[in-house]
């Protein structure tokens, strides 16, 4: 299969529509105030599940044939991936297998929980993730959806920033957090497709700044003993989302936790809305380079609002 | 001045549309599911200042002379209806002096601040307050803008629920919060004017329910001592909106402050949306009383969504 072309990326918005909530594009005159730029705010934190995952996860398990269905679906993911999946593979009536590392957040473990997804638990490394996962498969028959390793997610997440460009025009930058690279590359995939004069941006966290490296030394790093509290962004790129974000993203920046906090408490203060800190780290990275963004057009995808309200970092 | 027509409100609303939200109808098939019933939430929250408490400021200084304008405004209010005032009047370049009871949550008081109104500090009582305004008004010859005692006030808080009518058809019941009245009145006349089948519901903390009571003995009752999370309901009617309300609403429904509580949760949880205890009130109400909400089509006003992120009462 090759990379997903404008038409798959059609293909999979409209087979995920009837599944996915068309999110809002949200403003704030008082952000756009403080950061000098004319932001819109792409609010996936209301979409189905809390996260733009459910994009990804509805297109893959809605791609499989009958056979493949039957036996279910299987992941690891540190939490959204997994709730997305466990939902698409609920809304088709098919198990899904969920590998999770035991440090996931408890909002997200319940979510997994009440899609009926089946969990098991592992060590938060990538290692620990990848060998539990082909444990279960061998068990079950159930086919691996990877969180971002999967031109079918990529095409799901790319239909996020399609909506933001049917939307919205004139767009200088769209930024998009990073973890593993799916959405980020989803993002590259629209941008070049339907609004090629819009800058693709990453935005990492700069204790998880594996994304960033490797585009400067044009090779994969692996995400080791990341440190973060932008929990959805510990992963690595993968071959396929590094293939793309490589040769389409204009750069990664990074922001460092003190700096997604303050994004991700100026968001709830003043748009009333409850994002998590893997989403505010967009904002964060407007909000330290003036230089680069000031009186842009900005888009910023925010990508999740699943945080635990017991546990807020202020 | 007689009891707004509905040719008022309609200008009020023409009146104050520049410098307010139309804000949107957002529903959660999660929390339908739970009420067994179908809610759309008119999402106050995103209102200017955060609260829908704008409107009324905005039409009520609209609605000044110039004289009057000059001296600027002056008011007592627990937080929402002060800040709104305050940016009321900074449109219009007027000073605004602001009587506020020293309990109120920081976040009100910093509201006010940065709208650059003038705040003086009185005891959490509706007398001290009152006798505070007084002293204000004589020194400085402001126009006092009662938070609710006021026609004007009531045609602004009414077009919240015209924007309702406009966008949805066929509400069986429209809930609104009850502190003073004004909103609740306000909702009142929009639904005997622009849908007269609509039943009008208002929803009281029990640990302040001196409208409730004024409605079954038919004469108003101060509000003494009210003990409540709901830091926007702590007052009672007055002559105004005791008329209002008493001809025009079904009934007033009381909830107890854990039943707010586990609605503002559960609004944060399954929207992800910022709202405060007083506006978490009406679903509040709805959970409560399955036999009178099942099945039925019901709109709750999300009032407001002023919190301190630093004391959530969870």
């Amino acid at each position: 299969m090759n990379i997903p072309s404008a038409n798959s990326i059609k293909e999979a918005h409209d087979k995920i529509t009837r599944y996915t909530h068309r999110t809002p594009l949200l403003s704030s005159s008082s952000i756009n105030k403080i950061a000098g730029a004319n932001i819109e705010f792409k609010c996936e934190n209301f979409q189905k599940v809390g996260a733009f995952k459910m994009r990804g996860a509805a297109n893959a398990v809605l791609s499989l044939s009958s056979d493949q269905l039957k036996k279910g679906v299987a992941t690891h993911s540190s939490g959204n991936h997994a709730a997305a999946l466990s939902l698409a593979a609920k809304i088709k009536n098919v198990p899904a297998y969920i590998v999770m590392p035991k440090t996931a957040p408890s909002i997200k473990k319940k979510a997994v929980g009440e899609y009926q997804g089946k969990i098991t638990f592992c060590n938060p490394t990538q290692e620990a993730r990848e060998k539990m996962l082909n444990e279960v498969v061998a068990n079950t028959g159930a086919t691996f959806i990877h969180p971002y390793d999967n031109y079918k997610i990529i095409e799901g997440q790319a239909t996020c920033v399609k909506e933001v460009f049917e939307d919205s025009a004139n767009i200088d930058y769209i930024i998009s957090p990073i973890g593993g690279g799916g959405l980020l590359s989803g993002t590259c995939l629209s941008a070049n497709y339907f609004s090629p004069a819009t800058k693709v941006v990453g935005a990492e966290p700069a204790g998880a700044d594996d994304a960033f490296r490797s585009l400067r030394d044009n090779r994969i790093y692996p995400s080791i003993n990341p440190e973060t509290i932008a929990d959805g962004l510990l992963t690595s790129f993968s071959e396929k989302t590094f293939d793309i974000v490589r040769r389409c993203a204009d750069r990664i920046i990074t922001a460092d936790d003190s700096e997604i906090i303050a994004a991700m408490r100026l968001i709830w203060d003043r748009m009333k809305i409850i994002i998590e800190p893997s989403a505010a780290i967009t904002l964060a990275v407007v909000l330290q380079n003036p230089g680069m963004f000031s009186g842009k057009k900005i888009c910023c995808i925010l990508t999740g609002g699943n945080v635990d309200l017991q546990k807020l970092p202020w």
